[in-house]
This record gives C-alpha cells, sequence and structure tokens, in this order.
C-alpha cells in the first residue's frame, strides 16, 4: 500500500516517475505528491494518532510502501513542552518548545535520513555522500550503519567536533574541508560519477523532506488538529520549514485540520549568515550567496539554499516573515533559554529565541497566539558554544565555602 | 491519590515515615513502600499502557501524589530495538538494546532526576547538591533549573567535558575537583549543614531509585509482560540495576508478569574499576574500594558504592552475575557496536557489549535467550572516547579519489 502517484518539480511542475530513484530537476529539488482522496478514504485522523508513538504512524503520507520495513532506529514522537518562563521572559502568552534532541542521533536531521536512506534503500543505493556542517552527517552515517551501506561525509573543518566524530565513530568516512559547505557540496557533486555514490544533500533528492514533513503532522497531533498561530524555525538548507509548510497543506487538503488558520512560519537566521531574511527584506523569490558566512550556530550556516524560493514562498503565504538576529546574542540566549525551560538548547534554537524577543518588542507578535519553537538538537553537540573556564577545588586544601557559594 | 505506605531501611528494615524528607538510615539506603494490593485494586496493567507514553505513565508505583506536577521534560518512554547483527557478531539467539540516550539530556539519569527533584521540591527544597562523574551532574542541573532550583555540581577534574559544560550551561555552579567521585561526595556530605543544600547523591536519597526503576516497567511492558532473559547493565553506583530487580519484585507481587522466571541480572565494570565484580567472585556481600580506579568508562568509575549489598543482592537473586571485562576493549567495541547496531553506543554499554560476548564465549548464555542491553547514555556525550584524527581535504588541490575511496 503506497499513495505516493508522481514527483512534481518544484520550478515548473514537470511529472517525474516516482517509481525510481530520482534526484533533481532542472537543478532545483522535486515534491513527493499523493492520492489524498485515496488517503482520506483509507484511513482517518484518529487512527493514526493510536498507533505506535514514532514518525512511522503516519505511514499513508509517507513514501515508503507499507510492506518495506524501514531503516529506522524507532524515530519515537518528540514531546511539545510548555515553557511559561520563557513566555513571560519575551512578553507573550505562551511559548512551547518541541524537543527534536530526541530523536536518534539527538537531532531533528534523523526524520529526514531515516526516510531518505529507507528509500535509498529501497532503490538499491549501496553508497551515500553528503556534506554537511553540523548534524546531517552524523545522523546520516548512523542510519548508512543501520543499513549496512557505505557513507561519505564531507565537513568544513569547523564543523562542531561532536559531529564530525560522531560521523566516524559509526563508520562514515569523514573528511574535513578548507571551506564552507557548499564546497563541500561540490566534491560530493563531483564525485556522483567517479565514486558511484547517491547524493544525500538537502533536497537533491525527494525524501528528506517527507521525513521532515512529521514535524508538522506530530504537530497537528499533538495540538488536537489546532495548529498553533505562530512557528519560529532556524533556517540552514530549510528542509524542515518546507515540509512543516507541505504538511500543513496535505492536512488541509485531507480535512483534518480544526483550525482555521494555518500558522505564521517564521525562518530564522544569524546576521553572520542571513540570506533567506536578506532575500526577503528585499521581496525577492530567491536568494543570493552570502558573503563570508559565519555564525556559531553551524547548522545555520548556509550561504545558499537551492531551496531558496520554497523556503520564501512557505514564508509569505503563511503570512509570516523571515528575520536575521544578532550573531552575538546567540551564545547568551542559549544559556538564558536552558536555564528557563530546563531544555539544553542549541545555538540555532537559541537564534529563535532572540527573534521571539525581536518579534515581541516590535508588537508583530500579539498576546493571544501559541508560539512554537523547534529545539532541532542537544546543545550537548555543540562544545564550542557551551565551553568555559570552570572554578577548580584543590581537594587537599581546606574548602573556601565563600568561594562555593558564589560559584567562582 | 499516592500509595506509598513507608520508607524502609535496606540494611535492617527499619520503617521511616515517607511524609517527611529522608536520606539514609546508618549511612544505608532506604527502600520506598508501596500498598501493592491498594494498587492492584485501583488499576490494572492494561489501563496503564494505554496512558501518555512517559515514564510518568506508571504514576501508582511513583512515590509523588498524583495530585502534584512532576518537574519534568516529558521524559518519554525509550525505544527497545531489535539488533540483529550484535546477536550474530556474539553468537546468541537474540540481542535488543534499549538507548536511554533519548531521554531529556541524552541519558538514563534523567529517570532518577525528574523524581528525586519532584519529591525534593515536594518537600520544599530551595538547593541540592551531588558529586558526579558524567551524566548525572548535567541531567541535576536541568531538572533543577526546571524546577527553579539552585544546584552546585562537583564533578572529577577528567569528568567528559561535555558533561562539565552542560551542567553549567544549565546554570549549575559546576566545580572540578583533583580526585575521584568519593571525593567529591565528601565534598558534598561535609557543605550539607554550611551550604543547607540537600544532598542528591546516587541512593543517599530514597527516590532516584525509584525514577530509575520505570526502567524495569517499561521493559515488561514492551515485550508484552514476559520478562527478557537476561539484562546486561553497566554498574557505576547501581542505582539503575537496583531499581530494575525492585520494579520486577513489584510486578510479580502485583500478578502483572505473564513470564515465569526473572531476568538474570548482570552487572558489567571494566577491569579498572570493578569492585563489584571482585566481591561478587568472593563471594562477599560488601565491596571494598577499588584503589586507583580509572576507565574511559567514566559513568562507572565508582571505586565504592553506598548500595554495594543491594546491587550484589540482586544479582545473586536473579541467578546473574557481575563481570569485569578488559578496559582495552572498550573503546573499540564502541565503534563495533555502534556500527553494527546504528545506535550510539556508550562506553559504559560497549563494556556490556564486550561482557555478552565473554559470556557467550564461556557458555553462560543459551542460544535460547532473549537479551537485553541498556544504552544508558549517548556516545556523543563522550568526545574523549570517540575522538580520532581525521583525514583533510585542500579544496585548492585536485581531488585524490583513491584517498577517498580509502577513507585515508
Amino acid at each position: 500500500m503506497r499513495f505516493v502517484t508522481h514527483l512534481e518539480s518544484a520550478i515548473d511542475g514537470t511529472r517525474l516517475d516516482a517509481n525510481q530513484l530520482q534526484t533533481v530537476h532542472q537543478d532545483r529539488p522535486l515534491w513527493v505528491r499523493y492520492d489524498l482522496e485515496g488517503i482520506k478514504k483509507h484511513v482517518d485522523r484518529d487512527a493514526l494518532a493510536a498507533r505506535e508513538a514514532t514518525m512511522w504512524r503516519y505511514r499513508e503520507l509517507l513514501p515508503l510502501d507499507d510492506q518495506v520495513s524501514p531503516v529506522s532506529l524507532c524515530e519515537t514522537i518528540t514531546p511539545v513542552i510548555n515553557c511559561p518562563q520563557l513566555a513571560t521572559d519575551a512578553g507573550v502568552r505562551e511559548v512551547w518548545v518541541k524537543d527534536e534532541s530526541r530523536l536518534p542521533t539527538g537531532s531533528f536531521k534523523s526524520r529526514g535520513m531515516t526516510m531518505a536512506i529507507s528509500m535509498a534503500h529501497f532503490f538499491g543505493v549501496r553508497r551515500v555522500a553528503l556534506p554537511s556542517a553540523g548534524n546531517a552527517g552524523g545522523a546520516a552515517a548512523f542510519y548508512a550503519a543501520r543499513a549496512g551501506m557505505e557513507a561519505y561525509v564531507f565537513m568544513p573543518e569547523d564543523t562542531p567536533v561532536i559531529n564530525q566524530h560522531e560521523a566516524a565513530l559509526a563508520g562514515a568516512r569523514t573528511f574535513l574541508v578548507n571551506g564552507l559547505i557548499n564546497h563541500c557540496g561540490a566534491i560530493v557533486r563531483e564525485g556522483a560519477e567517479k565514486m558511484q555514490w547517491f547524493d544525500l544533500s538537502t533536497l537533491k533528492e525527494p525524501y528528506r523532506i517527507e521525513g521532515k514533513k512529521t514535524m508538522g503532522l506530530e504537530l497537528a497531533q499533538q495540538f488536537q488538529w489546532k495548529l498553533p498561530d505562530v512557528i519560529l524555525y532556524p533556517t540552514g538548507g530549510g528542509t524542515g520549514l518546507i515540509g512543516m509548510w507541505k504538511a500543513f497543506q496535505e492536512l488541509t487538503q485531507l480535512g483534518w485540520l480544526d483550525s482555521k488558520r494555518l500558522p505564521k512560519m517564521v525562518s530564522v537566521q544569524s546576521d553572520g549568515c542571513a540570506p533567506i531574511a536578506r532575500a526577503y527584506d528585499d521581496g525577492e523569490r530567491f536568494a543570493t550567496l552570502h558573503e563570508n558566512a559565519d555564525t556559531i550556530a553551524r547548522g545555520i550556516r548556509v550561504p545558499a539554499a537551492v531551496g531558496d524560493f520554497m523556503i520564501l514562498d512557505a514564508v509569505r503565504e503563511s503570512g509570516g516573515t523571515a528575520i536575521a538576529v544578532p550573531e552575538e546574542q546567540i551564545v547568551s540566549r542559549m544559556q538564558t533559554a536552558t536555564r528557563a525551560t530546563g531544555i539544553a538548547i542549541c545555538p540555532e534554537t537559541a537564534a529563535c529565541i532572540s527573534a521571539l524577543d525581536q518579534l515581541s518588542k516590535q508588537g508583530w507578535l500579539s498576546d493571544d497566539q501559541r508560539i512554537v519553537v523547534f529545539n532541532t538538537g542537544a546543545a550537548q553537540k555543540y562544545l564550542e558554544a557551551i565551553e568555559q573556564p570552570l572554578p577548580v577545588i584543590d581537594r587537599h586544601q581546606p574548602l573556601d565555602w565563600e568561594f562555593i557559594e558564589n560559584g567562582r
């Protein structure tokens, strides 16, 4: 049982066959299209909610035939946690954090990779490659290990050290490159023919987006089919934002939503790397490359995104916005937001917390809104952002309680 | 609604009042006792299984009044993942990994801390302290932040760097000490009066064990109330093993188990720090301090455990064993087990994989058994164990595909 009808070029609507492995059309991404009427007849929303609490409960809305076992590490539904202190701090009514660090490998990247590797495995792929500036490389490596595939990962040399070594731990051939993610992507493209690997880069194959879509499906169900008013989402390659917006369209067509309006989608970047926010401000549908891109939020250090128009379309259709926050706020916002919530807030999400404050101050938000922020990965994976000198106690000396009281 | 009847000294059975905050009795731990007959009348096992998929679904078997909100970060049920390659590698029939890295803060320590901090919060505690050689300090810091409590964490100076900095990120006053966890514990004890903090050390208060107990409750339910035959568990302070064994006793008394026998509990340590394995071999009920304790599996670098007799009693009652594995195998087993499963296997769990091989070779295991190994935390939190030199590519030079093919 599989409800996929075809693949569709996002740039010009060309139909492509979904029964073979596809990549891009005119160098731009593909949508997976479904027989939504068929799904509607086959299953209802309450039946989905009663299934095992993993992203695979939404099987009819995913591209893998339900007779085929996915390459899975058990992608449990991530919790959405009410954070009243965060709301108070920002001067808004209600803020929830959806904590994606609770997925395999500690980040939201697992959603896309379980789906993409499941499909690649189904189509007989034995070797995959991708560029990654953060959590994607690790996620790909672990799912490739689970599938018994070879993986090649190319990372900027200043990728967080944990991301570098987790990919290697999982057995991926992991390389550091003196450049940014787009330079790493060029190596993957160049090697496609020589190395016979399948390119798992963001939006270079149609299925990672379908995995990410489950963030939107889960959110709908967790809020009893009434979507939140605003979603703040850190934007690198944009698959998550695009995927969620696609989920909301599909849920609308299925008639499963009880809310009248869809959420305003807010794309958040750092002013150290803000191609989408700039294009939004300039009224453009396509972004230009952000020169000398840099941010400690490595996952959103993506100077050029192949799905730029898809992100910008979603933001505009939703009545949302795209915003760049000051780079220098990110580390301190990680601390304040973690302490306000008890959740290990990653740097990309800390940018969203800055955006929340900024939009609240500007009056862009209203006080009757339910706001959701995605914590895309575990803060523990960012040693570079959490490292700080710690006070030392010599146990052979008498204890200085004043020093201990003050923490220094 | 609360089914706790009293607290009971584990060393001599003395009854203590459960309506006030207790610590230890004669320096030894306390059990929480319940009106199991009352629970049996009030709820059945299928009702529990239908509740939200968090450890709080077992509310009747936990010490917090069900009218009181726990200090929680949404402790979702952790998946138990079938790992056929691991079974093949070890020459056994069936191995499952229960992946505790999927809890808040990326480790099993969250189970104990959500429970202990909820109870401390209920009893009005405003400041907590603990020694930690690994994940416990971080977990305590995050739950303390969630509760708005002050936390003081004392760690050996060679504690994994991620554990050090996660505690500080969450706002705990975090100190490095030139010693081992028992030296850190001495500071916490010495400060109790001067600093007016509550001691959250392993088994120095009765509730962390009740949180850890949920590992056993989940396992029972996940295997349809038929417990596995063997459980391999890495042992530092031992709360997890003790807690699970307590869960199995309570489930037996409730009549909820369909299996005839309880699992054989295997306590796993490194030969770099093996007080429990030594005491087991020597036929002792109490362990002696392991001098110059060292292992890269920092979570089991506990040279003296206050609950030693509780661990050894559980191991013996269950027909299990206690085993020390060669320290030098741990890092390589992390790699092989991670690659065989796709799960980020931590050093403590890698010791269990070594033990699995060893017990299989010795003929201690039989080929009709279902074996469960606990992955107690995310491998990504152990930079020191996963760090390795990675090959570098200069993007300004022509690509060397042979170098890339071979990963070096």
